[in-house]
């Protein structure tokens, strides 16, 4: 399946000059959805993961599907103040101010193996303080999974360390 | 299985006086995840479900292994702003001011059946703009589903035209 083409691409959105990618057309449709989840639970298989970890809101999309597939739980990680009980959290730069990602404490036990789902591997921000709390915690990161790469941004660079997988990339 | 047990249960939150049920703890637990999505699965079987919609954040996270496991699609409802192309809005009362519901206008299709999805039954405001946005665009409201109702909040003196499926009651 060529899922790229269920991809809908919004020019100038969110601002001037941005060319936004937008998947809930993929979400929308079973097919699309089921390959999308299919494809990424394939490559967990191989990886011996315990658990499922996504930062809202479209990491849960794809990672809540995944996760029940396996059989398996899923954990969010949420923006400040979303989470009710004690948690780990991690701030983090963007172009203009900081912004603070949470996960509850006991989410995660000692040695476990995690996958990391989002829609989205832009300039990383995101899934690098996500893989931050994870292993304050004691997670093991075992695999990254991705619909969309945006090349372009270089986000991978700030993931060596780590297996990286994505369904669709974009060059430009 | 008793799913009320893996709810978390945490005092004067998010504000003294209410005892916020925190889901998280059943997302977490693969096997009480498997089975929440299970029961509504089984559910829905029975109602001929074209699409699942939930709104964001936690309506993605029961909604989208729903509309996985029945390969079928998964519309998000977001908050203003969040979605990149043309929408249906909603604006409803809360509390103190305003809070407004978006839906992509294309989501939908004219006569589809959708099954509503979300963690919680409140006082059913974010059911009610759900409910109000799908029908707008066309959609044919067969079913909500909720993991949790707070009975003495009242939601479903907003509901009475709608069949309503709840996991786990909260009488007090």
């Amino acid at each position: 399946m060529d899922l790229k083409q269920y991809v809908s691409e919004v020019s100038d959105w969110p601002k001037p000059g941005v060319n936004f990618k937008d998947i809930t057309t993929i979400m929308d449709n079973g097919e699309a959805f089921g390959y999308a989840t299919d494809q990424i639970v394939e490559y967990a298989k191989n990886r011996d993961v315990d658990l499922i970890v996504g930062p809202e809101a479209r990491g849960f999309i794809i990672g809540c599907p995944v996760a029940y597939s396996m059989g398996i739980g899923f954990v969010p990680v949420r923006k400040e103040g979303k989470l009710p009980r004690e948690v780990e959290r991690y701030e983090y730069d963007l172009e203009y101010g900081t912004n603070v990602l949470t996960m509850h404490k006991d989410a995660i036990k000692l040695g476990q193996r995690v996958l990391i789902t989002d829609d989205l591997l832009a300039t990383g921000g995101t899934v690098e303080a996500t893989i931050k709390i994870v292993e304050k915690l004691g997670g093991i990161v075992v695999g990254l999974a991705f619909i969309i790469e945006l090349k372009y941004l270089n986000g991978i660079d700030k993931l060596k360390d780590y297996d990286v997988m994505r369904l669709i990339s974009y060059d430009e």
